[in-house]
């Protein structure tokens, strides 16, 4: 399955649902994937369920920071609480490269309230830890995870990309659209504050409405 | 057109774009609206022009604090410059109405950047000012006012309104649907920091695209 010409793409958190969803649309398009965990075993445990689903065996896993060592964009979908633990441990690998930050910061039990970290967005504390080596952009964290499993399922929800590197936005805009997802440039990683705190948005709407998967599309463009 | 029976809508702002959309709309639907501005001349020149728009007397003009005092709903649509002195000066008529904000922190010249004042919402310190006996909801942002003046064009933009008081929420959720528009319950008034921060975002799709008004859909409910 695995395309040379495609980017490998490590998933940190890919044994989580929403970072296992991404990687698994992306490895059923030929990308070579990398799972990363904290560690090597699950990791790969995760990555032998996910050959078997797509009868393959472009998926591989990796401790987190093998996983990033060996690819050329690092998604981190990994839980709020452990955002900025999990960069710093990959951030040696990451020089010149693309990070995928998919993190919403949910303080958990309320998870339907939009709570800003210091009043910003999570991503942004993320690009500052980096500096300007890393090319930082955020990205799916309005998607279903629930969705992203099931291969053949139109995904009713827009990716809203935001990132200071224009071009690195446009990239993962591309790769939203290789798995079937309407995605967005939507302006500076600033931007991102939207995103994050649509999650919030969404998780109330669910509740009230009693739905399971609400989402947002992007009318008149 | 007037309809006793409908709530009296005061429009604060109702002579700018945004807020004169809506006065339009609801004047249409048969409620009494009054225009409120800084002089009431200027209020009365607004609605003398809705009135010839719609064939009709059911708009009058009154300085803002006028207005308020007169109304069953306050609608805040000033620019977020004049938001908290506006405030001030009809917090005095507000006492148990609901006061609707759709007020967009925009810091010119960059609009499209999501700029949030203290990295919260800007109604949140609008609620704080006028403390629990007003019942302050967040809507309206998100709506391209250029659309609200065409009575009979559909707008392909949902409306979240946010609330601490959910009861409230409800009635300006009825209120929008009642001028064509679909509209959420999206949650404790903490979350307008997303309606607000979205505008910013639609404004750089806008630019990015090259689109005249780019809105947003909730999907799955």
């Amino acid at each position: 399955m695995q395309n040379e010409a495609l980017a490998t793409i490590a998933v940190l958190g890919g044994t989580g649902k929403e970072g296992g969803g991404l990687a698994l649309r992306w490895a059923h398009k030929g990308h070579k994937v990398i799972i990363g965990s904290r560690t090597a075993e699950r990791a790969q445990e995760a990555a032998d369920a996910m050959n078997a689903t797509l009868g393959g065996s472009s998926v591989v896993g990796a401790a987190n920071p093998d996983a990033a060592a060996q690819a050329d964009i690092i998604v981190l979908a990994v839980p709020y609480a452990a955002q900025q633990s999990t960069v710093k441990d990959v951030a040696d690998a990451l020089a010149g490269k693309i990070l995928i930050d998919v993190t919403v910061p949910l303080v958990p039990p309320k998870v339907s309230r939009v709570q800003l970290p210091d009043g910003g967005s999570a991503v942004e504390a993320v690009q500052k830890m980096l500096g300007d080596g890393v090319r930082v952009v955020s990205a799916f964290q309005n998607i279903s995870a629930h969705h992203l499993t099931k291969l053949d399922e139109e995904i009713e929800c827009d990716v809203l990309v935001c990132a200071d590197d224009s071009d690195a936005a446009e990239q993962v805009v591309a790769l939203a659209q290789e798995i079937g997802l309407r995605a967005w440039n939507a302006g500076p990683l600033c931007n991102s504050v939207v995103a994050e705190g649509l999650t919030s948005v969404l998780i109330a709407l669910n509740r009230r409405y009693k739905v399971p998967g609400s989402g947002i599309r992007i009318t008149g463009v």
